[in-house]
């Protein structure tokens, strides 16, 4: 058992209830956990110690979407689009067709580059989809892949309907909820469907969160990012733990979302990159619903990996406040993930913690684009570039 | 004499109208000038070589517009901003008073602290302007500290009226016009005038920029932020390198910004930071003005120094292409500093140069937020971190 101090704290964000922001803070590293939080004067001996020089401390980021299995990039399409192009979930297709020609150590080194980006950019946590497979023997290659990297790793086998089954969705539905889901699901917490026009429509994305559930996974939707539709109530109906875009929301569907369990995860990324309407954070706050933040890292829609970046975005384009853009991408994002071991800084949790180049968490909107993490923790260990 | 070849460039992009974007490119340095530029395969001998592994290379970016010179930050401003207070010239005061109030190795390790950290990010060329002193002591220390970091220093003593003269403006004018300028004329290469609503007016901006080019000083001008106004038919009237900001523009500005030698400088920074309409680039561009990008540096309404993330925004905001975007971070920029040896890769042009960490400049805007600069040249040294 080694322990590390953490001293010299400015400011430590904590995202819990009774400890709050303490000024002048420090704390203890045992192995992977946080043992003991206080003032940095009170501090008790430690076998090491790195003193952080006033820099405020928050939570490793928690990224509860993304895609970063897949191969080859859509450079060229982001260019057209740009010049006036709308973006279709369509797509997707030509990523399909580059991560089946792709190896399995090609999908994992390219996948492993961009959480090693993610880590170094101060995300501790991601959750990774399927979808690009979208063939038994690719979808299961792909959860492999991701269970490398991650302890949520989603099934997303319904993320659009292959070019081959285009004639007969309703066998791809079968193919998702049957032969794929038993190849898949050994490796998965979750199951994920695209319930949006030009995916799966309620009555398909209820049949396949249905079979998931039958096999004991989690579930989480990808609802009303294209338009207003019955995705979110799916989601809200059935308990998941997350309905993902929430960007064309009625009154019934904040009032939902407010109701239930169900975390309303946003992506501003992708709005962003397809230059979109931003979901209103605000109006579901302002409803009480529960709303994370999260990069939907993908080579299509949103190609950041930069959970930063989405809060400067939060703050300038959906309302929220700082503060509440960061909870929502560290303790939101836990939430959206069910996990209370990370997201926050609190006696017990994972010592997942980033030390920001600045002495307030408000410069992460406020200096938009700005490396500014100075260090990263996971599970107790430094990372390195 | 020490020569360099960097080899294995996937992607060569020049700026140069004869050489254009060369793929399986190679190019030598020889100390700080760039000396062969062609195929990789015929790369001549050289003292070092350096395998970019068929990363793309491009230009190191080129600021225009910063204000790097000043202590203290206004985080608290910006989350008071973010929650709907609106933004005001006003705001420059408290930086005012915590500039005046540092030492000059305060504002020293500060500004370099700031530099470093856009070399870092691939920016090899910044102009920093005085602002925040606005006294004759303060504006000529600014300067001091100034041209210790670049060559392209600019007075702007007339930022804003400073508190003790809110009741005697035309009294402050004639100070910066006369002992302010003669103490910092020594450290500066331009002059600038923040002409706009409660700033300077038009005819205060005119006797301001006469006694500057009177001594020798090249023209800039704060130009049409809050609203319409002259500052922009005065930039091109006078002959200004740049009129900066262009966010209000009446047709007749566009007009006479096209048939000018005067570059249009666009700050998207600003208009992120203070949640503002962002200037319309591509009426300036498809009118044939010349268009610059930069990050308007600055701890009140645009604490970026990024100039990816300004690419980035000037593609999904101002629907620039992102070759468009990428010439305005680059040549842009050098052409509003009326500088021919950056901005470009060229022979014999300054070896300041930028590896990304993909395999093209699309990505900039492709993967938002995304720390893409892999290495970085500044007059042929390689920048460590």
């Amino acid at each position: 058992m080694s322990t590390t101090a953490l001293t010299g704290i400015g400011l430590l964000v904590t995202h819990d209830a009774e400890l709050g922001e303490i000024r002048d803070a420090a704390l203890v590293i045992d192995e992977d956990r946080i043992v003991w939080i206080g003032a940095s004067a009170d501090v008790p001996d430690a076998d090491d110690g790195t003193d952080l020089d006033g820099r405020c401390v928050i939570p490793g980021f928690v990224d509860s979407h993304t895609h970063v299995i897949f191969a080859g990039d859509r450079a060229p399409e982001f260019e057209a689009r740009m010049s006036g192009q709308p973006y279709t979930a369509g797509g997707i297709h030509s990523t399909v067709a580059a991560t089946r020609a792709a190896s399995d150590d090609e999908l994992t080194g390219h996948a492993a580059g961009l959480i090693a980006e993610m880590l170094a950019a101060g995300t501790t946590t991601t959750e990774i989809k399927t979808g690009y497979g979208l063939s038994t023997v690719d979808e299961q290659r792909s959860a492999q892949v991701a269970a490398r990297l991650s302890d949520d790793v989603t099934f997303l086998g319904a993320h659009v309907v292959p070019a081959e089954y285009a004639d007969r969705p309703d066998d791809y539905v079968a193919l998702v909820s049957g032969p794929m889901l038993d190849a898949c699901a050994p490796y998965c917490r979750w199951i994920d469907v695209f319930c949006d026009r030009g995916a799966f429509d309620v009555d398909q994305a209820r049949t396949i969160l249905a079979a998931g559930s039958a096999r004991g996974l989690g579930l989480r939707v990808h609802a009303n990012q294209f338009g207003h539709g019955a995705g979110v109530q799916l989601a809200v109906e059935l308990g998941a733990a997350s309905a993902d875009h929430c960007t064309h929301l009625s009154d019934t569907d904040v009032e939902a979302l407010a109701g239930s369990t169900t975390v309303a995860t946003l992506l501003p990324g992708a709005e962003f990159s397809t230059r979109s309407p931003y979901p209103d954070a605000r109006r579901l706050i302002d409803a009480g619903a529960t709303v994370a933040l999260a990069t939907d890292c993908n080579p299509g829609s949103s190609y950041t990996s930069n959970m930063a970046f989405c809060i400067a975005l939060a703050v300038r384009e959906m309302n929220m406040t700082p503060a509440e853009a960061l909870w929502a991408a560290t303790a939101g994002g836990a939430r959206a993930l069910r996990r209370d071991d990370v997201g926050v800084i609190a006696l017990g949790s994972r010592a997942d913690l980033v030390a920001l180049q600045a002495t307030s968490p408000v410069h992460l909107a406020y200096r938009p684009g700005v490396p500014l993490i100075a260090a990263t923790w996971k599970g107790g260990q430094p990372i390195t570039a």
